[in-house]
């Protein structure tokens, strides 16, 4: 059986250019199975891309070809890329930062050459490389038509663009870290925290905590809350620090949704890393 | 050929939530189809989930296994079910009404058992059992790892949490009923009156009739206008009773949005029964 | 292999509409592969719904079969047809005006016969043909049940309803031509003027432009600006006229949306084709 070929793009919703991505595809070799992973990635944000491509990458088969476009850069001099990852899958992007995220799992990189792996009669088209470039390649490669080397020549991983990765540490007894994440739908906020460095910390599921946001040096949210398995821990309206199913906490309201109800600013923030967080054990009275 | 999978939720289609639980799937055993429903029911809207399920669950294949995620309850002990329906499809679903709808048509129901049936190393995830939990058993199911005795014990259907159904009557030759929906999109109004139903009160194709709705008892709407096959039948911009698909009439304006125009905050509600809706013919003038 | 059937529709992705079209499809044949185009055409916008098909028709496929649902007049006396291409492909669409992008590729049209072509038990329902006629014809067709003459009566294709097409032409040195197409997603605004056409008139890439838009005579916008390939060849936040990858110009703002932020009336209007546009070179100063 072929390798499935799973898009990801931030085209949304509302045109045919998703479709026009698994056309392409199926044109190229009917057999290849398409799925679609999202296309409301927030328009041009790279780190949401590569984002919610990692959080899926590993409930995929091995040997998935992904093809992820959220590329600001289309139709300029980016370098466009297919990485292979340690258990045989391929991404297909372009080189701006989405692979940060996979950056461990990537085995060696390779520069797509359009010379060769652009669709036939699309020359003068500079605004669709996720339909002539990307998608292309990856039927290709999916059909089995080329193979790794087929791609292009390969280069250094370490010269793909990178984004800094979150980061989180204990520092004097509170777990401190920052925003991850902010959607419109369920209103959640990550956090770059890990399920496990809570404990920690001292706080037990169930337990009371202090939560801080802090932004440019001033604390903008400060509040005690529960840290639980979820968010029906509480009761609907009620904020609690939850475990999130990505091994990181995460802030919700059950039933209700914390960024449109207590931070509206950050959905409309694409540097969410400005918002840190801590998280504090409630000491005991003497 | 097994069993197709047709997945739904209330996850939205901005993240990578939807796309995860087919990936369990095709990862488990690339045989399988996996259709999506819809992944954007109204959040935590239980009843309208299980009322979208309902409404195309007889256009699937009999056999089809159906996984429904609208899962306010996630993580805490809410219990999570597979159903045999009586056309030999099933229907994976935390036990939370979701299956009202479709209950008359249940043969047997048996309780998961995540000892079992949860995606190997997934133990420590308390916020997606969409992914873990229901995915992973319906392509087991699918796939043929279990039958339904692998699901878990058998409960008896009558404890299954069940919503109040909307009900619809004839009193004094007017047919009473309530709002069964209200969507953001063409913006109709589904009410729990029977196409048949009107008939029966003396309204034909192309009369005119009466239309009231009453909340707490008091007539927040009331206005004469056609009942027909269509909202087409009126002149764009126009209000209308016209038949429904599902066998129910709906309150419709033509090429445009009832809810948006006339009753915003229907679009806001989660319990619309309290709307209730008169139906009546006219009198003719002696 | 069986061809694919490709659906469009205005459904929205809110409910099950889609998925029902798609289940008619699976029950009746299992074998034959479903895709999505779009179905989050604007709603009752035929126009937008013909452009979309249109611009993705050759990427799929020869021989696929695309139903498009953009259906105001469902349940009105409005026909229904098949129309076979050039390529053997089929569209199967209410004859509304749909066809009128894809008309010269048109090979033969057929009206079809609800009599024999309708999904049985759905006699009574007249809102929703899309599952219940035209996906039903579709997997008709797709499995071999019927073939093109299986539809119904030939027609002549002169009778189809027909808009008019967008039009541009060089006056005086000037590119004339309109607004096309205007989206809420990235905010780009289509405009009927050839790539090509820009270069005729003496602005090659890179070169700084003037674009004008008038509507009722008025010039409503007009500003020099960068025509390159792409949009990432200005900074972010600056308008730019750039070549589009349907082969004709299109008004962006780098990494920002012009509708929103320049002319958000776009979005609202259902004849963008009120709205010329002039593009013309920068004189030299003398």
């Amino acid at each position: 059986m072929k390798p499935c070929i799973v898009l990801q793009s931030d085209f949304g919703i509302s045109t045919g250019l998703p479709a026009s991505m698994t056309a392409v595809i199926v044109k190229l070799d009917p057999e290849i199975r398409v799925f679609d992973l999202c296309h409301e990635v927030r328009e041009y944000d790279i780190r949401e891309g590569g984002s919610i491509l990692a959080s899926t990458f590993p409930y995929w088969p091995d040997g998935t070809i992904f093809v992820s476009v959220v590329d600001p850069g289309v139709g300029t001099n980016r370098r466009s890329c297919v990485a292979l990852m340690d258990n045989g899958s391929f991404v297909v992007t372009p080189d701006n930062g989405t692979l940060s995220y996979l950056y461990d799992r990537i085995a060696s990189v390779r520069e797509i050459d359009e010379k060769i792996n652009r669709l036939p009669g699309s020359d003068d088209h500079h605004t669709f490389h996720g339909r002539d470039v990307y998608a292309y390649t990856a039927a290709r490669l999916a059909s089995g038509i080329i193979d790794f080397t087929g791609v292009g020549l390969e280069f250094a991983k370490e010269t793909l663009v990178r984004f800094s990765m979150p980061t989180a540490e204990i520092i004097n007894g509170v777990a401190c870290g920052e925003i991850t994440g902010a959607h419109d739908h369920f209103g959640n906020v990550g956090i770059s925290i890990p399920n496990e460095m809570i404990k920690e910390v001292g706080i037990n599921l169930g337990d009371m905590c202090r939560l801080e946001i802090i932004k440019d040096g001033i604390v903008i949210y400060d509040r005690i809350m529960m840290f639980h398995k979820s968010f029906g821990w509480v009761k609907p309206g009620e904020p609690i620090l939850n475990e999130c199913s990505n091994d990181y906490v995460e802030l919700s309201i059950n039933q209700g949704s914390f960024c449109e109800l207590e931070m509206p600013e950050l959905l409309r923030e694409y540097d969410l890393s400005q918002y840190k967080v801590r998280i504090s054990p409630l000491k005991e009275e003497i």
